[in-house]
């Protein structure tokens, strides 16, 4: 195992991969920058290096800041967390050049995989369904020929694209050329690379994705589904597993799919296969694969008893995986809250600053994730999750029950501050969120109802 | 279901019992002594009535202000937590003349089983082993000549002793007539009643116990055992499931025993059933029977799944248990640790005060009940008795590093406040605690071997 691990990221997820390495004996060296002096995770790691300004790209997107800190700590590791540099290939080679294990997986699997048009290429060839569309990035003349023939509405994609940006939606053919246009503006302005694809865009479909974990040694397990369709503007809002919408025949099948298409690229890691569910025919679709662990990856390890990080260091040191797939049994269901410092009635903007008062829910069957305590400043130059709690119930209900208890008993306070946990609540007593039949467009819904 | 449930306690239990009702949808009214105005419970709960001045036998234990505020808030049942009227079978009485349902065993149970002589007496008959002794308060004479009979050491206990006090251990037959008066007058001045029973003292054990659920229909399930022998002066300071100190074959053996009681006195609600398991031969001995939840219920919660305050209103409503045997699967070992405001290097002196900062432990497979929030006063006039952490691991080495990763986490100060955390860790440390083969008396003789 590891001696020593750099966490190269921040917030809850920093906080959470500390807490890991501490219950292994594995010695963690945080990184901030200056906006984020205090952190949660400075007081859990064994240390931490102050690595830049506030702007991300000259401490948390810097990869020789980043290196400096970790040959300067002896560390033998360094796990990139989710966002900023986790799927990042060429950081993760300098890591290695830097003769550091990234934990993660290999580079060349991070680009293939990070490049949607070639991902979709791969999975197809691997038998996975993908919808129609590009397989590769088309032109524009090619891409309003293909539109038409799939027929609309069509969705135009970033190939660099992810976190719900670089994509837009198109309904008909009068929209085609200006959308298509200023997709790949938004694309090279966003990612500096402004190819696209095309492909068929389902007007009412859920988010479930497949947590697969596999080891350099041949070894795959997948850790179940998570249903992620509670999304405000393709941004993950509630994510729970088992998913309400697919059948566990259905979900098996998405599983296994995930497992080939894992196998057929040779990953290697903690990884997540994104489908789309068609909520008419209940086929799926393969959309991308995410290369890291997700903020959503409480509610599996809930159902599982496993500690994903635990994994991640696993198998990044090398070491065979510790569970076979009939070992991963799954109890319950349970389900994650984003709560975010950002104010509802002013289109979520966020409210960053001080959290004078922070109490976090507890007791039976509650998780909390967070980087937060009371006197803790919010720096406005990242996202402004705050916190995730996470209930477990025998059955649906009672983990929703339990959720909406535990959002009840959270304080937070501060001058100026905002959360969105009325609005989650309002989203869990939604009654076909309840139910559980919801697709991705119901909080826009519900948002677009409100203000209407 | 009941409507609204009056909660007769305070501390964290109250706050648990307010959580399971919330997500129940049961209305709560909490009560506070003048000593408790601003207690967490207060700000969970959908009312809190100030029944009294800090003095317990003035608010917690006082019967008729617990029942004018049960009346006056329209409640239809009590939950009496731990302590105080919890297994005070007049107070059950005074209840149900109140048409108020009593969330607990029929009073006649809990009389029975209160007494200590008469509990051994129906598990003797029952079939239950017991350790050699008297089964009916003994006079001196008898005592003496039973104590030559059974064989030095022998312990003298208090009919209606609990939780650790009015008991002495009796090392010889020139110590035995001091030792037993000095009890009689001790358990005449603590529960105003000085009957004695005398058994075979057991000079290395495990405390293991046996937690049973059962209905008014005639169904009765258990959950599985809890080790507590990680106790300082007969108070448990960690406990944990399943326990390392028995078989599975001897665990499932205590647990049909424990049933097998629990049928024999018509036992309803929710039970525990106390064992001492003989280090040298193995062999198990009921002490006692609890009726009510225990401080410890938490780590059955997290193995089992099982909501225990839900079952006990349920069971409590009239409704037959919502489990059978086969539906009850324990998955792992979960582990509690008692945090209390006290002084180790003072003799464990409580530090009763402002509690200015305190922020709990999380992540994964970590939970906290706790009624301290920063900001919060520790009455001098109650149990010290701040946080439970339990942590929940797929074996027990890690739910140990884990327990030690949040107790090293949880951040908690104020003038004058010592916390028993740092005594916790060297426990959890101790390579006898760590093996699982600690009896009863390793935390005295660690303290002993500090002292000494």
């Amino acid at each position: 195992m590891f001696d020593t691990v750099l966490i190269a990221n921040r917030g809850e997820i920093a906080v959470r991969i500390a807490r890991t390495c501490r219950e292994m004996g594995v010695r963690t060296v945080a990184v901030h920058s200056t906006a984020d002096r205090d952190s949660a995770v400075s007081r859990i790691a064994d240390a931490s290096v102050q690595i830049g300004p506030p702007a991300p790209r000259r401490s948390y997107l810097n990869a020789a800041a980043l290196m400096e800190a970790a040959l300067a700590a002896g560390a033998d590791a360094v796990h990139p967390g989710y966002g900023f540099l986790s799927e990042d290939a060429e950081f993760a080679r300098i890591c290695e050049e830097n003769g550091l294990v990234f934990i993660g997986p290999s580079p060349e699997v991070m680009e293939r995989l990070g490049d949607k048009a070639a991902a979709r290429a791969a999975m197809s060839a691997a038998g996975l369904p993908v919808l129609p569309g590009s397989l590769t990035p088309v032109g524009e003349d090619e891409a309003a020929g293909l539109a038409c023939e799939i027929g609309y509405p069509v969705i135009v994609k970033a190939v660099a694209g992810g976190g719900g940006r670089g994509m837009t939606v198109i309904p008909d053919r009068d929209a085609f050329a200006a959308a298509y246009r200023r997709t790949r503006a938004e694309a090279r302005m966003l990612f500096g690379d402004d190819r696209v694809c095309v492909e068929r865009y389902l007007p009412a479909a859920h988010h479930v994705e497949v947590q697969v974990l596999c080891d350099g040694h041949g070894n795959a397990v997948h850790l179940g589904e998570r249903d992620c369709s509670a999304q405000r503007r393709r941004q993950k809002l509630v994510e729970e597993t088992p998913s309400p919408a697919v059948s566990p025949e259905s979900a098996a099948r998405m599983a296994a799919a995930a497992l080939d298409g894992a196998r057929a690229v040779g990953y290697r890691g903690l990884g997540t296969f994104e489908f789309l569910v068609d909520d008419e025919s209940g086929d799926f679709y393969f959309i991308e694969t995410n290369c890291r662990i997700q903020v959503e990856h409480p509610v599996t390890e809930m159902v599982t008893g496993v500690d994903l990080v635990r994994e991640q260091l696993a198998v990044a040191a090398g070491l065979p995986l510790s569970l076979r797939q009939e070992d991963v049994a799954r109890q319950g269901v349970a389900v994650e809250c984003r709560v975010n410092t950002e104010d509802p009635d002013r289109g979520f903007a966020p409210t960053p600053g001080l959290v004078a008062e922070f109490v976090p829910p507890g007791g039976p069957f509650i998780r909390v994730d967070t980087h937060a305590y009371p006197g803790m400043r919010t720096p406005p130059d990242y996202d402004p999750l705050l916190a995730k709690v996470i209930a477990w119930g025998r059955d649906r209900d009672q983990a929703l029950d339990r959720m909406d208890r535990a959002l009840a008993e959270l304080r937070v306070s501060g001058p100026g501050l905002r959360t969105n946990v009325g609005f989650l609540r309002e989203v869990l007593a939604n009654p076909v969120f309840r139910k559980g039949t919801h697709t991705t467009g119901l909080v826009d819904r519900m948002l677009a109802s409100r203000n209407g």
